[in-house]
């Protein structure tokens, strides 16, 4: 396969100097803060062709392309490219980290220039709209006033959401794919058993494990609860059915005896190796905080210009389409442009990474016709 | 409520006795066993009244009634009783821990005679099929050579399967309820999720912990995501919704914001004080490597003559009707007797303790219009 993109550079973005800082949702100011970005392609002369891609829980800014030899492209690679949907040839894409994260931006595990150490738990509670704002930033940062299309899944979704929710003459069009205006009773469940994997693990220590043992079988567990969760009954059928591993006769112990077992625990402890485990509390938490409705209320989306695409994937029953509807729902209140396609997939929540050709075609259509308009 | 049964008495049985034993389906000869049996109602003189009820991963043998003053209700308390859907005025109700558990019935948890200490991993690995047989020494020693009638849901209704499977000729009627033939790859992962947060917790000491400190968190953590798999979207989005515990804001740290955090958290806590960690280690194994298509084959259910009752709820997710469905598909294949109803409710897998109106009055009239033929 062609390295349409080359080797990508990733960038940094320092901003919010204390005192100052940046005012975050919970009244607390906090910074300094560093985003970490990449972008693709070439910003037109007015500067009217960005597109602004959002991740989710696990994702970083290394949204496509290489960053050196023999590295693994990035995370949404057959979207992002010259002549792939989010066109590169056409447009200038940027893909951020979140604040939060561990993947270059500002996040529990950065150094704390007070006190030299890395934050653990002193980082403060964040939300989607915070990350949204350090995003902003960036986005002036490069000169950027009106933002050609802001898009994601998942949890990227809900940044798409709440870009427009908050900021919605900067924002042109929007794709937000499998995600919610609202975080789900379920949503929370899932998130809360994940974080106490994390917290029950005694090398967590309150957070306060760095340069010592990270928390790695909480982490790992918390993965393996997400995992099962991206994947759709009639996915898991398909991979692994009742396969066993290595083995023609159960083992007749606790070993690992079936394929699905086996995925999950080398999924739970590769997921260590890339992830912090305070990152991964702090953003599920701002996922479950997240509550467009209770922000807006009857106001969410009053009077927005912003056209949408809003897809869902029929099997995913983490962000199930009746999620996607409401967010139709929400927006045609307010007649405002948007198209809905529930999209036919076995892949459950996985499917906006895997499911390329249908969720690509509609992807292109949409922005090439609104860029033509 | 009048206590209609009135006190329940725990009896046990042993059986098994070295060096015999009881040769388990991994082809180890295993003893001594005890079970923890409950009978409700009378044997009639030609001993054909006889309903065993089987119970789920968390349940025992404790099935309706009180066993003294202010204690809790048996988990099946409104199916079971004098008027009730099993009419203790008409059957004689039996219901035994199942081997492996942790209720009275000798399990991981019960002491080595060998080493004077509890078995802890030294217990051997069980199959519902093992649980199955020792209910037939039980059933023979109360006298019984035909079962009017079994009946369970979730790992209960595998023993149902089971029984008709391996001992047709024993199982005049059959109710499996909310379960399947064989444990899903979806299926098998929550429970490996489950053991891997027991395994992981320290105070597991690979079983080991008797007499020292439980592995409270892990089995906690495990119990928190059977509970999430029991309810389904609905019933929590009803029973919760975001609705905040305790607070009127977000507490911006990581205590529980929500209800259901809280709700999780205690059903993980209050768990831990009747279960055994290692029971829930053999128990969702034996559930895992319960697969009856490949025990059977194209034979599973030929020829039977046993009467089928099969339930499922509308919005079960862990066991969801279309499980159900394979179940009456296999057993139509050999032209069974066969009623389905798909149950409709929000309740999740839960609904099958909780749905007693339509359950009830389907499960009486399925028993009544058998007996009386």
């Amino acid at each position: 396969m062609e390295k349409n993109v080359g080797f990508v550079e990733t960038k940094y973005l320092a901003f919010a100097q204390p005192p100052e800082g940046l005012l975050l949702e919970s009244g607390q100011r906090f910074g300094p803060i560093t985003l970490a970005y990449e972008t693709y392609g070439q910003l037109n002369k007015n500067r009217s062709n960005a597109i602004l891609i959002l991740h989710a829980l696990s994702g970083d800014s290394h949204v496509s392309g290489y960053q050196k030899e023999e590295s693994k492209p990035g995370w949404w690679e057959p979207m992002v490219g010259p002549g792939k949907p989010f066109d590169t040839n056409l447009y200038f894409v940027i893909c951020s980290n979140i604040l939060g994260g561990c993947r270059g931006s500002t996040g529990p595990s950065s150094i704390n220039p007070v006190t030299g150490k890395p934050y653990g738990l002193d980082f403060p509670i964040i939300t989607i709209a915070d990350m949204v704002n350090c995003q902003k930033v960036l986005v002036e940062h490069l000169g950027i006033k009106k933002i050609y299309a802001v898009a994601g899944g998942s949890m990227g979704g809900m940044q798409v959401l709440q870009w427009v929710a908050a900021y919605p003459e900067m924002v042109q069009s929007a794709i937000p794919v499998a995600t919610t205006l609202r975080h789900s009773a379920q949503q929370i469940a899932f998130d809360e058993v994940g974080r106490q994997a994390i917290m029950s693990d005694p090398d967590w220590s309150r957070g306060d494990y760095y340069g010592k043992s990270m928390p790695a079988k909480g982490l790992a567990l918390a993965r393996m609860i997400g995992h099962i969760t991206y994947m759709s009954d009639a996915s898991m059928e398909e991979k692994f059915g009742r396969r066993l591993k290595g083995k023609e006769k159960y083992s007749f112990d606790f070993t690992a005896d079936f394929e699905v077992e086996g995925y999950l625990r080398y999924k739970g402890d590769s997921f260590v190796q890339r992830f912090d485990a305070n990152s991964y509390l702090y953003i599920t938490k701002a996922m479950d905080f997240f509550d467009l409705i209770a922000d807006y209320g009857r106001d969410l989306f009053r009077g927005i210009k912003t056209k949408f695409l809003v897809l869902s994937f029929s099997s995913d029953w983490l962000y199930p389409p009746s999620d996607s509807e409401q967010i139709v729902r929400t927006l045609k209140r307010h007649g405002a442009g948007v198209t809905y396609c529930a999209i036919p997939s076995d892949y459950g929540h996985d499917a906006f990474l895997v499911e390329i050709e249908e969720q690509g075609r509609l992807v292109k259509n949409f922005l090439d016709a609104q860029y033509r308009a």
